[in-house]
């Protein structure tokens, strides 16, 4: 039974702190999500006696030990020789491993030297783990005790295909699961993470079944895993059935994607096109749906008027309603969506108009106001976000776009 | 003499993959820029246990441990009575402190309640460390054999101000300096890292004298970092010297700050207007100028013209043009700096079109084609940016994005 594991994460770039080290997070969450706790994570560099002192440390304090880095060719590269040193094994070269990178090489005309046998290189009895993206493979090895170590490439979407393609279903199989796990993701919208919180209460979650959030502004995500196998497949079902149920419109997405990639989606399966004004947001949102690949066929383009001449001239706001409702105002955005879509010719016009701040915020108008409005046919609308709480200027910008973004969803899901 | 350290961060969200540990990395960045080795990295939850296996190791390995997190009001904060337990000693209420808090919260009109006064509350013998932006100070303490133990808020921006103002003095100090280190800061554009390494080759380094490259793409910083106080002011003089003339123009900053802040100020000084013309940087131009705070006094606005029909329409590109040269070409990007410069009235047009991919290139225009231009009095030129080694498409944006800024900035230093 696998319940814990202790991450170590190798390279002088990760103690010199050039580098944010992302892989024991990932590589944590992804165990959390079948069920095994991390007792801690150990980052050093490539350092003889600071990695035994790791591997040490590591195995007392976990059922596994999961680490990255130090597999490839070059003289600091020390991991597999150290693993051999630390379990008291001789090294052995793996015929199959360096004939691949012999021809792998040789297709890129690219020399080949010895060092680069180095990564054929395993610890003796050591199970190698495929790098399908990369040319250094992994190894798993007994650790004594019943343990075992896992050592997998440090570069961030190798190490990544390696645990979710390797490592994820050997644990699974460990604890006397059928290697599936049940897994199903919610992109939401709407609801902080401590009302989140509050609405999941209900469910009945146990130890196979567990609920993640995790929030990186202005994305929420919410995560559901039950492991088990086919025998909780009626579980995962149901619990996902109630998640689908309690949450309703907060979900935007039930995968790893994002808000632009179903706005635009759904605009190619209307076959609608699109056109946008912004102001507050300055082009944040028109970065986003042409951050997309394809979306030169639903998006015609955008007026980014940050001067009231510009919302006169580009979009046909009248001088009027900038003098009497002021910038920052219902008519003002409704009148940018209409005359982004007329310019255009596009099928929907949306626009953003608000106070961002540091300056500029009234008492009427404080920093965080913004109306957003849409035209389309018939549907000419503006809706007021109230946005004071974010405060910070870059918090307001990526708040409303996010916002913006999510009417757009709402309005076309519903056509 | 402190030559080496031990970083601690600790908290649940750490080990169960929720967030990724930022802390550490600024902690080993600032270390190693005043001499200062990190031995080892050590992340726990708020868990007893580990928290005293993590305070033992640490000891063992560095001449101080640094760590962060758990000082907070709430029951699973355990920080303070595990470090009193772990050397034998009392707690103490500090009255300061409390009377501050205290005072803090009645200003706020926000209920104080017994637990508050669990952050007034340190290790006996401890030095507190002041937190200038939040409630929770740190402190330091003696950890036996004359090692130290400092602790820190795990709030990044209360833990990166406590470092600033009281930590890295502090080392400098017991390291016999005078407690002043020369640092400078350049940000860089137009080389590789690997040239930037080749380049930095000649200087006289020597151990209280170090360079760092931090590379997030597209922004590249080197810094330089002389300790040792007055005495060798004259070294660090004749070495930021030397980095300017190596680089000249690669610099376009030196100091922390953005190239869209750079333009900016160059706007602003020479009281000049810009407007954008973005084809396939589809705005993030116009959302990193618009970023800066205050840009409205300089920035008109934009046309994302994802289409040749918004080619056309909003910027006047003659459909001849675009027929005979395509959207892509030298002519099309002058006509569209032109184009936006006439129409909004602004002192300079900026444009760029180009093949962001991953389809829609060519033969004669792969993917990563990409041509800007400025249009401002008598100057209208357009530049070719070869950025097919980027490959993709989100990397072409934002190499586009940082290349044309920096023409900008050239432009505009040399006004």
């Amino acid at each position: 039974m696998i319940g814990t594991a202790v991450i170590i994460s190798t390279g002088e770039e990760l103690i010199s702190g050039k580098v944010v080290d992302t892989n024991s997070t990932f590589i944590a969450d992804r165990l959390f999500a079948v069920g095994v706790r991390v007792a801690a994570v150990i980052k050093v560099g490539d350092d003889r006696e600071k990695l035994l002192w790791a591997f040490s440390q590591a195995r007392e304090l976990g059922d596994i030990v999961v680490g990255t880095g130090g597999l490839g060719p070059t003289a600091d590269d020390l991991t597999t020789e150290l693993v051999a040193e630390f379990l008291g094994v001789n090294t052995k070269l793996d015929g199959d491993v360096a004939a691949s990178l012999t021809a792998r090489f040789a297709k890129r005309a690219v020399d080949f030297t010895g060092n680069n046998l180095k990564q054929a290189t395993f610890p003796s009895d050591a199970i190698i783990i495929p790098n399908p993206n990369g040319t250094a493979p992994g190894f798993r090895v007994g650790f004594g005790g019943g343990k075992q170590l896992i050592w997998l490439s440090g570069v961030p979407h190798e190490m990544s295909t390696m645990m979710r393609e390797s490592v994820l279903p050997w644990i699974i199989e460990q604890n006397g699961g059928q290697s599936t796990i049940h897994e199903a993701t919610f992109k939401i919208h709407g609801v902080t993470e401590s009302k989140l919180d509050d609405l999941m209460k209900p469910l009945n979650l146990s130890d196979n079944a567990k609920l993640a959030f995790r929030a990186h502004f202005p994305d929420l995500t919410l995560r559901l895993t039950v492991s088990g196998g086919a025998a909780q497949l009626e579980k995962f079902t149901t619990l996902r059935g109630q998640i689908k149920t309690i949450l309703d419109d907060y979900i935007y997405a039930d995968s790893e994607i994002t808000l632009e990639s179903v706005v635009g989606q759904l605009l190619l399966h209307n076959q609608r096109t699109l056109a946008l004004a912004e102001s507050c947001t300055g082009g944040l949102i028109s970065h986003r749906i042409t951050q997309v690949a394809g979306s030169s066929a639903y998006f015609l383009g955008a007026a980014i008027t940050y001067s009231n001449a510009e919302k006169i001239r580009s979009l046909g706001v009248r001088p009027e309603t900038l003098a009497r409702a002021g910038a920052v105002s219902q008519d003002t955005a409704l009148e940018m969506s209409h005359g982004i879509r007329k310019r255009t010719g596009a099928d929907i016009g949306l626009s953003v108009t608000g106070v961002s701040g540091p300056s500029g915020g009234s008492r009427e108008k404080p920093v965080g106001t913004v109306w957003v409005s849409i035209c389309q046919d018939q549907f000419h609308q503006a809706k007021l976000l109230d946005l004071v709480i974010l405060s910070d200027r870059e918090r307001i910008i990526q708040g409303t776009a996010q916002a913006a973004l999510n009417w757009l969803r709402q309005r076309l899901s519903n056509n």
